[in-house]
Parts: structure tokens; sequence; C-alpha cells
């Protein structure tokens, strides 16, 4: 239980403002308990990539848990004033709020999945005060812990096999920004980590060696990497570039020789700065020729996945590689865009009706219903994702349509195997759901890579797997839209 | 206290492990105690501008203050183990640990203030054990609050005085993403923040209104607009894109009609899609043909600094601008190269020696000393900043070197009004420093920027604002490069 662990302050109002407005519109009209339903997704994959890695549901779910309005959050609500100094809220408000229990049903996509577009990630359905009041953190927590993921995925991808970790933390987005990260770094394809923090909630593997101010604290280098090879006999990684990259290999390579005798293990040496691909093969070729053939070679400097890949081509001689900055932050997209919009509401006579936010975009415009993703499968590769309304019967000819084209369309062979992504994690509030180890997590989603065709998992251009709209969706879909534009004639804006 | 009110765990352990095996070097080498000055700076301002606005001591301070490694902080550290298996540190370095209490003396850049590169934000002089300790978590909360500090002023000075309210939660980089921005965005510009809890933990007026599921939620956007008004009667910013922006505006108005005669008072309408320029202006004219001409326009989706700029000049009619995920995450460049860099320590003898960390770009080269920074000014505007060895003489005329350029000289007119920037915080470990209220940091903020030439606040092509090194600093550091450069001889790499 991390956010319980790391928390103090109960998280109730981590929440916008607008989503107590809102309940409190809904109580004064009646309709807290109307039940809804809302799904969590995004429409386009960060870094211009083919998948996304789900992320963050352990944390929503220690979140959810903890929801409760103490006396304390009550009290900062009626401190609220209005803009003519009114109290915002009314007492028998604040009151239903103290005594507000969390009664939703959430559905989720374990964390380590892979997702695509309009997919939902989590699916609430409950009272519509409840289920409207959590949007913005777990917006915050499955956007930012899915990016991380992904972006984790795609570095990984690009080292090859090789090993990759995090340390961010000195850059990240505050200290969650480097906790919340660094367990989303490793679930995605990291090894490790340098933060102790997150090494210590999340079991996370720990790794780090020294820094410049190591060796300029010492009279010169060669006894810097001398103390810390007696210091660390067996760990030893000695950072070389503080006054000369080559210079600093080759006082690292006497040390090593020097302390040899006495049961030392050169366990590496770590490139910072320069050209890494020039620096590391000549280093190579030192190391080598002193007989360290086993001795690694670290590399970290602004690394993602696209210098990785150019770096590997021009053929650098990199072992391990550490990633800070660019992983922590997802710095080329440091947002993901998930949204959480309502898809369904019972009317006061208790029949579902379905709703849709329109735009002028059609990625925009949300999708009906109470939506299920049905995922296709064939000799452990994925074919191809269905999302599909639970609450319509679907056709016994399956048929997918592209949310964006309707001219795309896939039709399912009969007997192909398929699972359904999401999964039940409250009933009635209740958690029902056994929350995996970051372990398990982390294997699911090397699994999970594993079996989406090399072509998706192209980090530049990659090909588009098939996931679409079941066709009765597709056209009810359609003719909501249409419906909810008749009203406007030809020449209006 | 807010990090003490946030967080339940021990944040001794936010760092990086390198901290703990280079502590753990020291302390084998007898070197813990030995005296040392780190600064904290930047090489380079964020979104190519001209300055950057301080901010994160605070947290800085807060997280000094409850440093302390705890029974459990050890045990962790005893778990962890080496290649071969053998305990990475030895029992009594855990009981060192056990025992250390923080001791140093620091100085910093209050929050709000304008800094410029290479000049210390925060300086610390004390045992080098604990002064190396402290650099990942400093890094982490300066870096990440300066950074969106910075932010919110460019897009505030955008606005040229409109309201700017700070929305991006959903977006954040987690929960402290969200905590700590909105907080750095307050202090920087924004007139208000979305995120409850962040109103709560640091008293920052927050403000929202409804979403589009609001809207949904009814059987028609008139139906929603006049449950929202009769809920909030005085507060009522109505969101008219949902299904057809200028329709409902149209609707809008229609309810404020309707509901006028009960006291209901418009406050405003907001835009969240589409082409903001035309709806905005189109919005414009229909609110005051109908006699609403107080009522505010609020705009949203996707805007910077830059797009702010974009839609003034081309004249859209917008008075309060909600900002989301490009100010929360300082998305175009989400993090601040902050570094932490060993300057001075003494010698066994006692006496202080400098350090550099060489590099092959002088811009990356550290400074050497115990640097401080003298601002100097005339007639309410900031002239030129030097920075300076505390521990070395200054010559009588005081002539400042452009830290890049050494031709680039400037010559201070006797008599000119000066101060200086880092002021004491911590002596021996005791915080001799009050911190100032939120509200004064902003007014801070506000008055450095007033400061400010107009042409160096420019976020694009900013003019260079004159900081250099003093002379004699700029001297000491030229010879300490070629000193350590005078090993290699031509036609080595």
């Amino acid at each position: 239980m991390a956010l319980q662990q790391i928390y103090r302050t109960s998280l109730t109002l981590l929440t916008d403002l607008y989503q107590l407005t809102m309940a409190y519109g809904y109580w004064k009209n009646g309709m807290s308990e109307r039940e809804a339903v809302f799904h969590l997704y995004f429409r386009k994959h960060p870094f211009e990539g083919g998948y996304t890695v789900a992320a963050g549901l352990e944390h929503a779910v220690e979140y959810l848990q903890q929801l409760k309005f103490t006396e304390e959050d009550c009290s900062y609500l009626r401190s609220l004033k209005g803009s003519q100094n009114q109290p915002l809220f009314e007492e028998a408000f604040l009151d239903y709020l103290r005594h507000l229990e969390f009664t939703c049903d959430v559905d989720a996509v374990p964390e380590g999945t892979l997702v695509f577009p309009s997919e939902p990630l989590v699916r609430v359905r409950g009272p519509l005060l409840q289920a409207q009041l959590i949007e913005t953190p777990l917006l915050n927590i499955i956007n930012f812990e899915t990016l991380i993921a992904t972006k984790a995925a795609r570095i990984k991808e690009a080292t090859k096999g090789d090993q990759v970790i995090e340390f961010g933390m000195r850059r990240a987005q505050g200290i969650d920004g480097a906790l919340s990260a660094a367990r989303a770094a490793y679930l995605g394809g990291a090894d490790a980590t340098s933060n102790l923090l997150a090494g210590q909630l999340y079991n996370i593997p720990v790794r780090g060696t020294h820094a410049h101010s190591w060796v300029q604290a010492f009279d010169s280098e060669a006894e810097a990497f001398e103390a810390y090879g007696a210091a660390f006999p067996k760990d030893s990684v000695f950072l070389v570039d503080t006054y000369d990259t080559l210079e600093g290999v080759k006082q690292a390579i006497e040390v090593a020789k020097k302390l040899q005798p006495r049961g030392f293990v050169f366990g590496g040496i770590r490139l910072d700065s320069g050209d890494l691909t020039y620096l590391s093969q000549q280093a190579r070729i030192l190391l080598d020729e002193a007989g360290f053939n086993s001795t690694s070679i670290v590399a970290s400097n602004d690394l993602d996945e696209h210098l990785i890949t150019h770096l590997k081509q021009e053929g650098a001689q990199i072992n391990v590689w550490g990633v800070g900055t660019k992983m922590i932050t997802a710095y080329d997209q440091p947002a993901l865009g998930g949204v959480y919009k309502l898809a369904a509401i019972k009317n006061k006579a208790g029949e579902w009706e379905y709703k849709i936010k329109l735009s002028e975009q059609l990625v925009k415009t949300s999708n009906p219903g109470m939506l299920q993703v049905r995922r296709y499968f064939s000799q452990g590769r994925y074919l191809a994702d269905m999302i599909y309304n639970e609450l319509e019967p679907i056709p016994e000819q399956e048929q997918l349509v592209h949310p964006l084209d309707s001219t795309r369309r896939k039709i399912i062979e009969p007997g192909t195997k398929s699972k359904e992504l999401l999964v039940p994690i409250f009933r009635e509030g209740t958690l029902v759901y056994e929350l995996p180890s970051l372990a398990s997590i982390k294997m699911h989603t090397k699994q999970e890579l594993s079996q989406l065709h090399e072509s998706i998992r192209r980090y530049v251009n990659p090909h588009n797997y098939p996931a679409g709209l079941e066709e009765n969706l597709h056209q009810q879909k359609m003719d909501m839209i249409l419906k909810l534009r008749s009203t406007k004639s030809v020449g209006e804006v």
C-alpha cells in the first residue's frame, strides 16, 4: 500500500474544484445517486508510437480505497467563498460528503497490458456524484504512469536487451514525479533505479556508483578510484570523464590492476559526456588490451530510444544504459492526453441513456455505452481488438470498424480465440481484485510486448494495430452524432 | 510545513544510491567531516527565455529539516546487497548514519527572485558526506519548482494582466507533480488553481465551474445550464462547447435571462475547443447584444505563452485564461538542467582548495570557490549581476567577465547600488531564515519582474541580462582549466 505509506494527508481533495461544484449541483438537483458510466481512455499513442503500456492502477486503487471526506476536508470546503463572499456550499451538502462511502463498480485493464486509442483503461459505473468526483485523480495517476511505462518500454526495446538503469530523480517533476515514475519505468522496461526511496517503497533493484564530485574531492583521479575501489572491491564502476575521458579510462585500468591482487573485481566504467560512440570504442580497446574483457561500459547523457538506436548503429561499445531526464519526464511528450468521459446514465425511469461528447474532430467525439475490449489472438500473437458495448447484443459475425475511417473494417474469423481486457477491480466500492506484485506486472509487460508484431513495436512510423469499434457500436455512435447535429442547417458555422 | 503535512514516510532515502555509496566511501576514507562547498545552479534559461524565477526553497528547507536516518531507513540500507550477495554497507557505517545530524550552512536565493545562468540558487557548506547526500533531493525540488514558476511567469506576461487559472492536475506528472507545481505556478504568475488539495495545503485561491459531463448528464444543454445557475446563482461560468459552441452561447444567454429576475449573476462562459479567436469574438457580440457586457469569456485548450500571444494579436475576446498541461508540465521543456557541483574543499591542513569539473564545453565547466551573487541596480531597474568568490578579495574596481566569452566585460561604475542575492538559510544545521508566506513570495516575483527591462522579459529572442564572473574569479577559473589540461600534448584527443 505505497500511497498510504507515502502520504499523511487525506487525498480526497486531490481533485479539481469543479468536481465539487458539480457534485453540489447534482446533489441540489437530486441526481447524486443516478447510475452513470464513465470511461478513462486516450485518443493517440504517446511518442508517435504504435502501442501504450497501461500503468497506474495500483495507485488508483489505493486512492479509491482511502476516499473519505475527513472533518478537515469538510472544514476546508466550508471555508470556500463565492464571488459575493457567500459560502460556496451548503452545510447539508458538506454533511452529505462527510457520510459519503465509495460504492462504485470499477473495471480496469491490468497494469502492463498493451492498450490502444479509444480503449477504456478504466471504467467506472456507479452514482453520478462519486463517479464524477474521482475523474481528476484517476487521470493524474493513470496518465502519468502509463506515459512513463510506455517510454521505458520503448527505451528498453532500443537497447535490444541491454540493461537500462533509471536515474532521473534530479530532473523529475517533483517528489512523486520521481517515485511513481521509477515504479512505472521499472514496470515498463527499466531494470533498476538509482532512487533509493523508490527501491524501498516498491522493492525495485537499486544501482549506483559515484559522481564527479567524488573524483574532485581527492587530489588525483587515481587516488579517487583507488579509494572507491577499496570501499567497493566487488562493485566498482568508475566515472571516468571528470577531467579527460580516455585519460580517466587509463587511470581506472591502472587502479584496477593495482587492486586486483587484493580480490578487486573491475565492474565497469561510466561515460557521461562527449562522443559516446568514439569514447566507448576506445575505452573497450583499452579495457580489452588490459585483459578486462568483461568490464562493462555504462553510458549516460540525455539518452532516449532514438539516441540509443543511433549509438548502437554506429557501433558504440556500451553494455549498460543509464537513462535519466528523457525517461523520467517523457521529455519529448511529457503528458498523455487521457480523458474521462460520461458514456451512459440511467434516466428517471431507470433505463440506460447513452451519451457522447461531440467535437468538430471525430477523434475527440467520445463513445457511448458501457464499454469492454475484446482482444483476439492466435499462436502467441495479438491480432486485433474490438471495443463493444456490454449493454447491447453483438452480432454473431464480429466485425470491427476503424474509429476514424468507417470504410476500414475487419471481419473476425469465427472461432478466433479472444479475451476481455477489462477485469473487475471494485464491486459496490469493495476491492475484488488482487493487486499483483510489481515483479509479476513487469513480467506481464514483457509477455505482452512479445505478442505484438515487431512492426507495431517499432518506435518510428510503426504499423497500426487494428483496434476498432464493434459494428453496432459504431452505427449507434454515428446515429447519435447525426441526431445531435440535425438541428444545424447548411450555412451555419 | 507542507511536506510534513503531506508525507508520512521519511524522505531521507529520497536520494540516489550513489550518494550513499559515496558517503560510505568518504566514511571509510575518513573524509566524511571534511568541509566542502557545493553550488546548485543551471547553465541555460529554460524555454529559450531571458530570465528564470527561483522556486522550491520552502520544500527544500522542509526536506532538510526532516533529514534523519530512521531505523527503517537503516534496515533498508542493510538489506542492500552487492554483486556477490555481500552486504553493500558495513554495520558501523549504518550506525554512523543513524546518529547523523544535519549540520551544514545553507545559503540560498529567496523564492521569486530572478536568477541567471551559473548563479548559485543554493550553496551548501559543511561536512562533505552531508553536503553530498542532499544533492539529489535539492535538485529534484529546486529544478522542478523553478521550471514551473518560470513558465507561469511567462504565461502571465503573455496575458498582459488578464487572469490565469492553473488547471493541469489531470495531466501533471504525478500527485506532487500537481501539488508543488500548483504552488510554483501561483508563485510565478498564475492567479488561482483548480487543485483543491493545493488550495488547502498552500492557501491558493481555487476556481472551477463544470465539465462537459455536467451538460451531458441532463436531457438538454439549457436544462444543464439552468440547474447549474440555480446551484451557483452568483458564480456560474457555463461551458458552452459540449455540442456546438455558438449554439451553447445562445443557450447560456437564454438561461441567464430567465434566471436574472431571481438574482442570477452571469459570471462567464468557457470555450474549450475550436477557433478560440473567432468563437470568442462571436460570443462577445452575442453576450453584448444581450446586455451581458461584463460577463467574462474564459478560454482553455492547450494554451501557452505563445498561443496566448497569437490569440491576443488576432483580437480574441478572452478575459480569463485557463492553462493546464503546457504550464503544469512545462511541456516545451519539461526539465530544468540544474546541477550541483563541488567547488571547494578543505585539505588535511584545513586550507581551502578550489575545485572545478572540466568539460569540453566551457558552459559545462563549473566555477570554483564559495560563490555569492551581487546584483547592481539603479532607479528600480536591475543592471547586472556579478558572481564572486567570498573567500577571496575583490578589486576595488568591480568588473564582470561574460562566463562564456571573456572578451565581453563590464566595468561597474563606482557607487552603483547593489545587494547580495544569497541569504543565510541554515547555520550549522539550524534554520535561521523565516520562510515568507506564499502571498509575499508571489508579490516578490512581481516586483522582481518589474525591475527587469522588458526586452529581457520578452519570451522570444530576449536580450541577454549581463550576469558575469568577477574578474579575479574568471582568471582563477581559467588558470585552473589550463593547469588541469596542461598534461595533454598537441595531437592527443
